[in-house]
Parts: structure tokens; sequence; C-alpha cells
């Protein structure tokens, strides 16, 4: 195989062989094939696109370009679920707790905030002494036994993907929907999980900003899952408005824990047990309303709150603070929003809130800049509410109040006051499986 | 300015304004700008083409990169002509001094033999003595007193076009429209003549095989140079039959004295009357007739043949096998190809018949291999003919004997007999200006 060829055949709108893929993969990740050669590629890929059989061949060369985590050392089933991204999304901690109260195991590796959102593990570090670097013994054992343990990234996982991942960043071929499947699933499949669930959020927080866009990345992953034998499924959920009340990451972690103890906003608990429902679906327990009604159950009898702090402590992590979240650090400095004019929030650039937020501290300036755990939002009010000028409708938090002023400008940009009531938009808009999509 | 940005642009279709380009440009040469990022941008511009602004903007900065050639030393009208590059193409030879016989000055700058095709520069060298490195202040000199030159790329004539090119040759992003045109033009525009004729080749041994990419390749470059201020004009020959009878290096200096002297084969005289009357004419000597006719009556008197004496013997040259061609060195080997079958010669793969010529020696293999001056092919039949199998059909020669059985294989193969007789395509299809595409 010459890299050139392979270039040129995609270019031409050909379709490569599993073996040219394989090729291409293993050669690039041994430095045989140079960046601008498969750069090149990667845009001729985002031009033409690539046929269901070249992306799972992809996904396949690129999980196995590192290690493949053997799970077996857990008994029974575990089932991952992957978040394609959004501002205010703490489902992780609260439908991971849900599902292991449900017996089925949850080994879950997963990652920090990127640009405008957040990440499961800076929010778990939000919690005093929360390890989220355990060993591959130390994981095993934690969710063997409290039912769940989630991680950051260990060991030498898709490397290919980094690679692939750093080029795409600075080349402008991110948004391509086979390649953003095969980056997501590649890592899916090498963490070693039987069932997979895909939270593809859509809308003006989201990655794909459209629903169709969200659909057909939702499939192109489900194809790729239930290929490499994962039962896999996928919901579109609403990340045109941010999820919850929260952003931040303390203040995402005692969203979770009151959502978890029956009081969260409905929006993110309606979402959760869809989300979690789902998961034990995939997991063999029943139809999706006796899962969705277990769920429910979990929540309501307290042994899903059980398990987070099980999981916290057994990671080094203080309980006490998951139990009485008032015991969170509070951010030194606050200052109330107010609106711009009286009418109904109509819309919310979901992608500016989560910048405001960052800007507040709660995100990374830089890939090495440090993270402010207390900063973030509480937003009061949201899409659908009537506020006059005298209405807070959030409050910022951060320890640097040289920070407030610019936040509080990017996010009264952000919310956008009309006359007309808005419309109402669904939360869950469509469930995707190997069989169908079925839009709601 | 920031790659990213201008890659992205062109990648969704946006339109890049001079200045971007002009920063690409210069990033690109300085290092500031990687590889992997020019590269993905090429892709993008193969997708998204570049519009007549952009492409303009771009040769200028490409020409720009290195040495403007002031041609100011050399009194009146400067033209320079440019082919695409074909198989058997030795007009460069001979309307050159067509030209210079006319009182118009070429002062041109030649390339070497790439892939199939041949080069000036390598024919040249095939007369014994024959110099094609002259310095600048050489080079006016020879076409002060001669009125004309031809010499190889000297000095640092748009260095930008060098490391493109060779980032396009190993992504696949060579056979862009615009990006030829770039190329060639700004190489052109960088040798500093008043006036631009362009031969672009059309059919199965040019780089462009259809009539209409061939008329779109030569409206951009038409473009290009009206813009810069160069009087330009573009035809479109054919290629799908090699020019003339001689294929090879002495071989075609031979086939261009035999055309000076008025014996030259119909199709070759014919397509030099036009080119050196375009020529003729882009320097405001008359009509296009009156500037044909004028052509003719150079070869009919002698006087171009002497030009071309005289600018071999200023260039170090033994002048003596320009007056007796029967006096170059005679390859050692040569093999006699008969006809496969009877029948008409229907086509003729030219490239092929290009490649079976480099066989036998006449081209590079590599980049830094040499090259047999004596090898090559002369056709005896060609397209139209009608032939038996006891007929020769070309004769092959070489230095090197064991060469000749794959040449021949080749060669044969590239020549298709049919039972109908083929119809006969012109010499040429077009003139395109700035005005109009005349089609003939």
């Amino acid at each position: 195989m010459r890299m050139y060829d392979v270039i040129m055949k995609k270019r031409n709108g050909g379709v490569l062989t599993e073996e040219e893929i394989r090729e291409v993969i293993s050669g690039y990740v041994a430095g045989e094939i140079p960046d601008y050669q498969m750069s090149a590629f990667l845009m001729a890929v985002y031009f033409q696109g690539m046929t269901e059989e070249e992306t799972v061949a992809m996904t396949e060369a690129v999980a196995h370009s590192g290690d493949m985590v053997d799970l077996s050392a857990i008994a029974g089933i575990k089932v991952d679920k992957h978040s394609t991204g959004g501002v205010g999304d703490k489902t992780s901690l609260i439908i991971g707790p849900i599902v292991a109260a449900c017996g089925v195991k949850v080994a879950k590796m997963s990652g920090r905030g990127l640009g405008h959102t957040g990440g499961t593990v800076d929010k778990m570090e939000a919690i005093p002494g929360m390890r989220t670097d355990l060993s591959r013994e130390e994981f095993f054992r934690v969710v063997n036994q409290t039912g769940l343990s989630i991680i950051g990234q260990t060991g030498n996982l898709a490397p290919a993907d980094k690679k692939l991942y750093a080029l795409r960043d600075v080349t402008a071929t991110v948004d391509s929907i086979p390649l953003i499947a095969v980056s997501i699933m590649s890592k899916k499949l090498a963490a070693g999980s039987d069932a997979i669930l895909l939270d593809v959020k859509t809308g003006s927080g989201a990655f794909m900003k459209t629903l169709e866009d969200s659909i057909a990345l939702a499939k192109e992953m489900v194809s790729i899952g239930e290929n490499a034998g994962r039962k896999t499924a996928a919901l579109i959920t609403d990340m045109d408005i941010p999820l919850g009340n929260n952003i931040g990451n303390s203040l995402e972690v005692m969203e979770a824990v009151e959502t978890l103890k029956g009081n969260g906003p409905a929006d993110l608990t309606e979402v959760c047990i869809h989300l979690a429902g789902n998961m034990l679906y995939l997991a063999g327990k029943g139809t999706i309303e006796e899962c969705m009604a277990l769920a429910k159950a979990k929540i309501e009898d307290g042994s899903a709150l059980e398990r987070l702090a099980a999981m916290v402590e057994a990671q080094g992590g203080d309980a006490s603070v998951i139990l009485d979240p008032s015991r969170f650090a509070k951010a030194p400095y606050s200052m109330q929003v107010f609106a711009e004019k009286e009418g109904y929030i109509g819309a919310m650039d979901t992608e500016g809130c989560g910048i405001a937020s960052s800007m507040l501290g709660a995100g990374r300036q830089t890939k090495d800049s440090a993270i402010d755990p207390a900063a973030g939002i509480v937003l009061k009010r949201k899409v659908g509410d009537y506020v006059t000028k005298e209405d807070v409708i959030a409050v910022l938090y951060t320890s640097d109040s040289s920070l407030l002023e610019q936040a509080q400008k990017k996010y009264v940009s952000s919310v956008r006051i009309q006359v007309e009531a808005p419309k109402k938009e669904p939360l869950i808009y469509a469930r995707v499986t190997k069989e169908a999509v079925e839009r709601f």
C-alpha cells in the first residue's frame, strides 16, 4: 500500500479496503506515514465521507492501536455511557449510581472538560480527596465492591485517536461525522464494556447543532458498536438549553446529589431516567418502561445515592460532602445577573453559557491551566420563563472577582429575551438502535 | 491570520482575501505554516476550487516568493511560451528561432523531462557542448546577440512553487486546475516576459485528458497573465497522438532542424506555424493571418534555422550538428516494431508511447538518473494509417540492448489497430484569449 494511492482513492470517492485502512492507521502510529499525508487524507474523508464498512474498519484499527481493556475480572454485564458533551451535563454522576444500584456494573473512563463543555473527571475532582487516577487493579476492585467506578482515561488507550485528534484539531477536520464516530467509538471499544449507551447532544450547546447531524452521528456509532459485538443504542437529547440549573464543577456535583435525592430539576431528572433506563435495557433488565421504572425506584429508595457515596469513599473522596453538599467549599465571590429587559426568555446560546462559566474559572483557558472547582453559574430562570428587569436570571460564582464583569456580559448576551412565549422543545428527540430510528 | 481559520474558510466554500492568500504563501515559505496544514488546505482547494481573484492573488504571491527576473536589459518585446507537456513536443526549438527571426525576442527558461513527457532542456543538452546553465548576464547577452536563448530555470524563481509542488506530489493534490494554473503562471510571471503564449495540450498524452479541462485551465492561466499586465493567450493543441514522428532527445532535435528546413512532418509544422503566429501576434506583429504567413516565410528563407544555429553556438554548442543532423551520435542498438495485426491504427495511447521512449533511456526513471540522449522512438506509421503485419510501425533506439524487449511490448500495447478508419481529429482545438474562447 502507498499512502499516496489511498489519498487519491478516497479523494476520488473510492471505498478503501479493511486492509488499506488498517495499514493507514498502523503506518501513521508507527510514524511511517507523515502528518502532511494524513491531513490531506482526513480532508478527503471530510469531503467524500466513509461507508459503514470503512468506518467500522477504521474504528477497529484505531481501538486496536493500543490496549484493549479486559473487564472480565469484573463479574456480570458492564454498561458504558458516552455523552458527546454539553453544558451542565452531570448525568454520569447520577445514572452511574442508579445503574449500579440495579446490579449492573459501570466501569467507566471519562474525560476532562474541552472548550465550552465540562468533563466528568473535573467534576469528580471537585470532591475533596477524590482520586480519578486509579490503577487497573484498583479500578476493578472499586467496581466489584461498589458496582461502579469512574476514572480518567488510563493506560495506552487508542493512541492512534490521540494522534489523529491532535492533527484534526489544527487542520479543520474535526467536524466530520465518520471521523467523530471513529474517535468516540474507538475509545469505547478499547474500554471494554459489553454494552454502550450513547447520549448524543443536539442544539446550540452541542457539538452537533442540528437534529439530522445528531441522528447521523448516532447511527454511525450504533453501527460501529453493534458490528464490534457490543449492544449499542443512542438517545438524542436536547442541548439547546443547559441541562439542569448548575454549571461548574462542585455546583454540578451538588445538583447531581440533589437529583439522586429526588430533588433535582425536572429536565435533568427526566433525561437521567431515560438514560439510566436505556442502559438497564441494554443490560437485559426488562423493557424500556420497566427499566425506567426501576431507575426511578432507585432514586426514591435512596440506594442510588448510597452507591455514589460508596464510590466516592472507595476512590478516596470525602463522602460527607455527598451526604451533605452544603459542606462543599463556597466560591468567595458571587454576582447576581438581572434580566436585560422584560419578556420571555426565548432562547439561550448554550455554548455561550458554557463559555461564561469557563471564564469564571470552571473551565481551562489553556490545556494546562488549573480549574476553580467552586466557579460556575446557577441558572435561576431558563427558556420559557417570563422575566422583568428586577428578576435575577442567574448567579455567577468565582474565586477571582476580576473575572465577574466579563462573564456577566457573556452570560447576558447568551440569553435572548423576547415578546412571544417560545415553543416548548422536547428533552429527548429520538432513540437510535441498530433496527430503527424512533423519533419522539 | 490563523492558518486554521483559512483552512476552515476554504473547506466551507468561502473566498479568501488577497491578504489571507499572501500570508498563507509567505508563512509557508518561511516555515511558519507546517506541511500538514498546507496539505489540508490544498485538499480543500481541490474540492472547493478558487475564484479568479483568489487564483490571481495566489499566483502573484507565489511569483513574488523569489526573484522577479528583470528583462529590461534586453531591448524590445520579449515573448515567452509554455507547453503543459507532451510526447514528441519539440516545438520550442522550432518556434523560438522563427519568432527571433521576425525580430521578437525570446528569453526562455525551460524545464527537464517529467514522467512520460520530455523537457526542452534535456533536448538541448543532446547537442554536444550545449550549455543550459547560463548566468543571468550570459543569458541576456545571448538574447541580445541572437534574438533568443533557452536555458534551464536559474536563480531563486518562485521557491514557493517548488515547495508547494513537492507537497502536492505526495498528497494527491496535483490535478487541481487552479493549482496547476498557479504553478505554471507563477514561474512565467517571475521569468519576466511581456507576453506569454500557452500551449495547453489535450488528449491521451497530456496532463489534461479532456478538451473541457484543457479550456478551463487555459482560461485560468490567460486570466492570471492578463491580470498581471502580460499579453496572454492560449492554444489548445492535440496530444492524443505524439507530435511529429520522433520521440527522444537527439531524435527530436533532428526533427526540429528538419522542420526548420521545411521538411518537417505536416502535423508538427502546422502546430509550429500556429504557435509562432500567435506569439508574433501577441508581440504586435500584425493579424494572426499575417503573423502565420511571417512565420512560414522565416522557415522558407532559412533565417529561422540560422537563428537556431546562432543560439546553439552562442551557448557553447556544436552548431555543425544543427546544419547537418546526420552528425548526431547514433544509438548503437535499434529494433523495428511491426504491426500486431492488419487494420487501421485507430488510436495511440500517447502516454504509453512516452513511457516506452523513457524505458529506452530517453527519460529519467528516478529524479537523479542520467538520460541516454540517443534513445527514443521514430514513428513510421501513425493514427489513420492502414498497416499489415509486415509493416514496420516504429523503430526503437537505445544504448542498452536489454531495454528493447520491454519497451517494444509497451509500445505495441500503446497502438490500437482496428477495422474501421478512425475519424480525423483536429490539431488545434481552440484559441483562448481574455475576450473569448474560439473553437476550431
